[in-house]
């Protein structure tokens, strides 16, 4: 190995070999500090960028900017740099579109104009135009680099490959530079992606295996440019940095509501052909606010400048999300926007995009630190202000004692106290960090933040500017500067992993698939829009303040939605029968059994309910948890009708659907939870542990005659009720109220309530849902009693009540 | 029998006999009305009516009044009345009184003076005055109003003896009126009693078991003038008429808080002696602001009118109410009470009263209604204003998606909503309904509200006046005229039943106590008080917002506060010892649980954490279920130390403190919950049942090496621990895990973990609370290791951590 000091000699040499015109500027200065910055230079090595899509829109507004600020930045610590633009572009016309940009680079304000030309030029040196469209071209790259490499005699420390290009390209252009153009031995790869990231959770998964195949996940560098925010970026350090003031406050005790969002005065035009396939959710929601969501959302880690940790616990803020249901959004559409599909994809007049181009969206986080707190997300075109801001609103829980015209001037704690991260625009103009002065004075590193001059008559948040403790940037900086500076440093929770962006795919997917059909509400644009876009929220459920108005264009036709439809009532094997779409069925139901419940209540003390498992129950279980909170649960006993022989903690359990949906929702006693007993002493359903007589004489005990007040019972294809099974004589008829089983399908050892018991209860509500059931839906109508061939036809409660419930695809079909 | 229209005749020919006035009047027309009244008359009776304390105050400033209004308002109904002023003044006396009273009575407004002056004379016909000292003077009384009924030909409807003295007066009054005044049969018998109805509990169960040896239940009517109030009285009604509107939002889904305030101006000059022992907790929140609470929280019944059904959801109500502690309260006295009742009872300089003439108390109630909404009760005198009101906010729960200087004129529904029942005084100056106009419009009954006009410039709870629909009564009414009608019609639900009042003392009077020695807050009074007496709570926590201040002037010394001492830490048995006033000390252990829970989760993914049972672990259950919302309950599994041979939801069982204290509170999944299976097939602890061992395999399969992550002990006097106990040699050595013992206390049957077992613990926590530990704290920090004499000596953990809590009292005495 050569000494350092040799190596300096040769550096030098090569340095003023290459970069002649050096001696040539009058500014010997300058040149005296590089040469003191090789020294490092050895120790850290040469990087070269490979930014793809050189030519595109995103590099020459962003990109090649944010390459020569990271120059700026670092070549001053020891690294040497080659930067590559790349595109299909011919090399003639490449070369020129770069030239161009780099002529436009801009310096930070406190550099002067000669020195900014100076370094412009410096950069302009290092920075060169290739086409790359074969693989032959990245070999050659690839070959370019290390000649390079060997000319100088530079160390390579890695490349970053900047994919700024359409996803469709990642495939050819990853298996090229996969194959030919990874850095040697030593030398780290980083491969920057820039969304769209997949359109729903199959399309990202698909996408993710395809790079996965290429890139070791510490290689991806994901891009929400979001993250490179100033504002955005100072929400974790910022609870690290007041660690002490939030950590009382930051939990559902004390913080009233979170709103994200982002507001635009644009539309989409010119764009819709991107548009139209993604709409605002996938667009704006999906990656920007949801990520910002995480920051806010997110424990805390003990170091929140390790990225393993940040990411663990991002992750597990995501897993702590709450599934979203159709009632969850509110869309909208700006008018002109289908219109403007039209235009630009020639579509015919008859076209109606459902696309939405607002969404506001209800987010709510099923653990003890968040639960009930509403995250408010919301983002649309065509808005009357261009604003981004996350804003944590905290509950109003003082009592002033005196009169309000006494408080009102003071920093009383009875004004609203808020914490608001200003990611740009709005009336304030500037990123900006706010604190209410009645809460804390916060504490922001002052190298990097300033307090905001007073700005009399500027209102924010329904309070004047002056009750703030207001901080914004000593720099303004751009967030793809911020973020290229991360990927150079590795700081891998600025950027999207793998994991992260498939959580969040999980999370939007169900809920982007429910609103496929659903038609937005139009407005207008801007100003205009008054309180069309107003929403509100009760539970999980959000809602338009303003009913419908008249539409403002022949709008898109809206498909018929269920509630066009009404709850009928009829009769089925001479029982009644109630059919609805998915949605009201439940309702319906739902509001049966607390009918139900209200009235054992009253008359009993208690009611007896049980319950069956499998999917159909799930949605009336959250129906049940989430929209009845009237429903007498201290009073009621949950049997179940039917167990697999699982652990009560299998996902396959019955009971653990109980346990997930419904128990923990509401606050039923403990001893008022009957699960059957599948499992005892470390065996499951062994008929010598009598678990069937266990459960009998339990209900025998506490259920007067052994009558339940309502069975809700399923229906399966082949007419199988509980776990009763055709062919299988257990339970069908006999003294045994509870008995083994077998099923057909895994896992076959069940236990089940048998046909008499069940046909003891008050009443029985039998749930029908889904296509699949239609063709059994139609053969039990006109069968008799044979229970033997269908158990369904079985159930006949010999003094109660029987109802079935069946929704219109069980039906009708 | 006599037909009625003879009786007619001779009602009418005795009428003018007794009141030969009535001629000479210029206006006929009035006899003639009289005349025409009398025939209805004879139908409904005559009623006398005794008003015991005539001389008194209250008698002179409404109860002379109310009588007199309810004269006006029944006599043409077809009643015939008499009113007996009576008091212990003797008969000249009171005379001159009542009659210098009787001539000041006022009329509606809409009566001309010279009718009304005609009434009045009428109304002083029928009232008399008579000293009542012995039970002959009660004999008497009854006696002279047979005769005039059977001088009449009248027929007795019933008596009301309104009590208008102090309770001490009550039994020999009650004694002779019960045994020589009560009506004739067919006849009814109204006591009314005016409070104060107690001092806490057990003087209230003590009153009210005397009074009831001599009335029924039905005869009595306990005043609490406040349910007179129109506004209050308003409540229900409201309520019912808006049910329909008000059925989805009076809930915690939709209720912010609501705020139940009587603020007064004036202090308690001259009524110190009183004021002195009752204290503004007992003088209006235990009564007033209670009674208001339960008509805003009760489950609005069916039928609104209905007296039976409206004292039944009160009574739930009261149930619903989660217990009150020393931080549910902020205390303060005006500070010239000391010295008013220094001059007004010839105490000592040195004197300084610790009676509180402020309170603001947080009550929550648990139900699902409203659950985790905060009812804040606050009342104080010298205080800035005059007013009560009871204001229902409700929950911000819309986005407004324009900026907010858009939408702040509009009626949006990002402006506050709330719903005020405005008892009276303040700013608006007379009983009102207020509803915001962004709510709905209310109905009220417009034949006695009527819409408020107008007032610009009038702010209310920090709106406009104009902001609300607002009515105020057509005719305003003194509460206690609408009560003496009230008691007159039999309304008994405006009115105080005994379990009533004994559920409003047992919610108050554990709070009492233990405020009992706090020195309240001293200020100033008036607005001069400034933000001193602002409070915040959080979670079913209170604390003035201000810290406590420089003492205005010397103060009620302030005895010494748990919060004064350090939380000591050394040695007791070689073992760490730490040791406080219970309040840290429960603080810190729960503090410790949660870092060792978090640990545990952190290591090895769960927490094992086996609870024993009795009253020590309730505070800390409380504390852990309240104040611990980082706590992984989802990962924590909860076992039991020991267990009561009772079933589980029996009140002895240790396992009910458990769901009653805790599980009530969290969210741990159902099967992460064991119970000791001490009720197995019906029986209790039966040996064949093997429950002992059945948990020990339990234990064995869910839990590493049976090793607890913690155990927490307790101590008993004898030196027994978990049900270990001495001279009785099960659990204390030997193979078995889980073993059943008996105890010398009832019930005598026990489950337990075993010495062995608890000692393979990774940390074991004993705590020892309260004076009655003190002997044996002494007596076991001597001994060594015998557990057979002294069970407690045998926790030793093989390899784990034993750490003793104890309280100053338990170890320092």
């Amino acid at each position: 190995m050569k000494s350092a000091l040799t190596a300096l000699g040769m550096l030098a040499e090569l340095y003023f070999k290459r970069r002649p015109g050096c001696w040539k500027t009058p500014a010997v200065a300058v040149c005296l500090v590089l040469l003191a910055g090789l020294q490092a230079q050895d120790l850290q090595g040469h990087v070269s960028i490979i930014l793809l899509g050189a030519t595109g829109d995103l590099a020459r507004k962003y990109l090649w900017q944010g390459l020569f600020q990271l120059y700026l930045d670092e070549v001053g610590k020891g690294y040497s740099f080659s930067f590559h633009g790349a595109a299909l572009t011919s090399t003639k016309q490449g070369q020129e579109f770069v030239t161009k940009v780099l002529e436009s680079l801009s310096c930070p304000e406190d550099v002067a104009p000669e020195r900014c030309a100076e370094l412009r030029g410096r950069f302009q040196q290092l920075s060169q135009y290739r086409r790359l469209r074969t693989s032959e071209d990245y070999m050659a790259l690839s070959k370019d680099i290390e000649a390079q490499l060997q000319h100088e005699g530079l160390r390579e420390a890695g490349r970053i490959f900047y994919f700024s290009v359409p996803p469709f390209a990642y495939a050819d252009i990853a298996r090229s530079m996969n194959s030919s153009c990874r850095p040697g031995p030593g030398a780290w790869l980083r491969v920057v992606l820039e969304k769209p990231f997949g359109h729903d959770r199959l399309s990202a998964q698909q996408l993710a295996t395809e790079l996965r195949s290429f890139f070791q996940e510490e290689e991806m560098y994901r891009v929400d440019h979001y993250l490179g925010k100033q504002a955005v970026a100072q929400i974790l350090p910022f609870r690290d940095q007041n660690r002490k003031a939030l950590d009382g406050l930051w939990n559902r005790h004390h913080v009233e509501r979170v709103e994200i969002i982002m507001k635009e005065t644009v539309d989409a035009e010119g764009r819709t052909s991107f548009y139209e396939e993604y709409g605002v959710i996938r667009d704006v929601l999906q990656n920007h606010l949801t990520e910002v969501l995480s920051l806010v959302a997110m424990e805390l880690p003990y170091n929140v400048s390790s990225s393993g940790a940040v990411l663990q616990h991002k992750l597990q803020a995501f897993q702590a999300l709450r599934g979203l249901h159709k009632d969850s959004a509110v869309l909208g559409q700006y008018q002109a926007y289908s219109g403007q599909v039209r235009q630009e994809q020639q579509k015919p007049d008859s076209f109606h995009s459902l696309t939405p181009t607002f969404a506001g969206i209800l987010v709510h986080m099923d653990n003890l630190r968040w639960e009930g707190v509403p995250f408010i997300l919301m983002s649309g075109k065509a808005l009357d202000e261009r604003v981004g801001y996350v804003r944590i609103l905290f509950r109003n829980q003082a009592y002033c004692a005196q009169t309000e015209a006494r408080w009102v001037a003071d920093q009383s704690q009875c004004l609203p106290r808020q914490i608001v991260f200003y990611i740009g625009h709005g009336e304030l103009g500037s990123p900006a960090v706010l604190v209410s002065r009645n809460l804390f004075r916060p504490s922001l590193p002052s190298e990097s933040w300033k307090e905001v001059e007073g700005r009399p008559g500027l209102r924010l948040f329904g309070r004047p500017l002056s009750d703030f403790y207001a901080y914004s940037p000593v720099r303004e900086q751009d967030a793809y500067s911020v973020l290229i500076s991360h990927i150079f440093h590795g700081r891998k929770d600025s950027f999207i992993t793998t994991e992260n962006l498939l959580a969040s795919w999980a999370f939007w997917t169900p809920l982007l698939d429910s609103l496929a059909y659903e038609a937005p509400r139009l407005y207008p644009g801007g100003a205009a829009n008054g309180h069309l876009l107003d929403f509100e929220f009760t539970g999980t459920q959000v809602r338009f303040s303003q009913q419908q108005p008249e539409q403002l264009v022949p709008g898109p036709g809206s498909a018929p939605s269920p509630s066009d439809f009404q709850v009928l009532q009829s009769k089925y094997r001479d029982s009644p029968l109630i059919s609805a779409w998915p949605e009201e069925l439940i309702a319906k139901l739902a509001d049966d059994i607390e009918a139900t419940a209200m009235r054992a209540v009253r008359r009993f003390g208690e009611f007896h309910l049980a319950l069956s498992g499998g999917s159909s129950p799930v949605p009336l279980f959250q129906q049940l948890a989430t929209r009845h909170y009237g429903f007498p649960w201290a009073h009621t006993h949950l049997w179940l009708v039917d167990e697999r022989c699982v652990p009560l903690r299998d996902p396959e359990s019955n009971f653990q659907g109980l346990q997930a949906h419904l128990l923990q929702h509401v606050r039923v006693p403990y001893y008022n939870v009957h699960p059957m007993p599948v499992h005892l002493h470390q065996r499951l359903c062994a008929e010598e542990d009598q678990g069937a007589q266990m459960y009998a004489s339990e209900i025998s005990a506490l259920v007067t005659n052994s009558s339940f007040d309502l069975v809700l019972l399923g229906m399966g294809t082949d007419g199988h009720t509980a776990s009763l099974f055709p062919q299988s004589p257990a339970g069908l008829e006999g003294p045994q109220p509870v008995v083994l089983t077998r099923s057909p399908s895994k896992p076959h050892q069940r236990m089940s309530l048998s046909l008499p018991l069940i046909n003891r209860a008050r009443k029985v509500a039998i749930l029908v849902m889904g296509r699949m059931k239609r063709e059994i839906t139609m053969l039990v109508s006109r069968v008799g009693h044979e229970p033997k061939k269908w158990p369904i036809s079985g159930v006949l409660p010999s003094s109660g009540q029987l109802v079935w419930y069946m929704d219109y695809e069980a039906f009708l079909g």
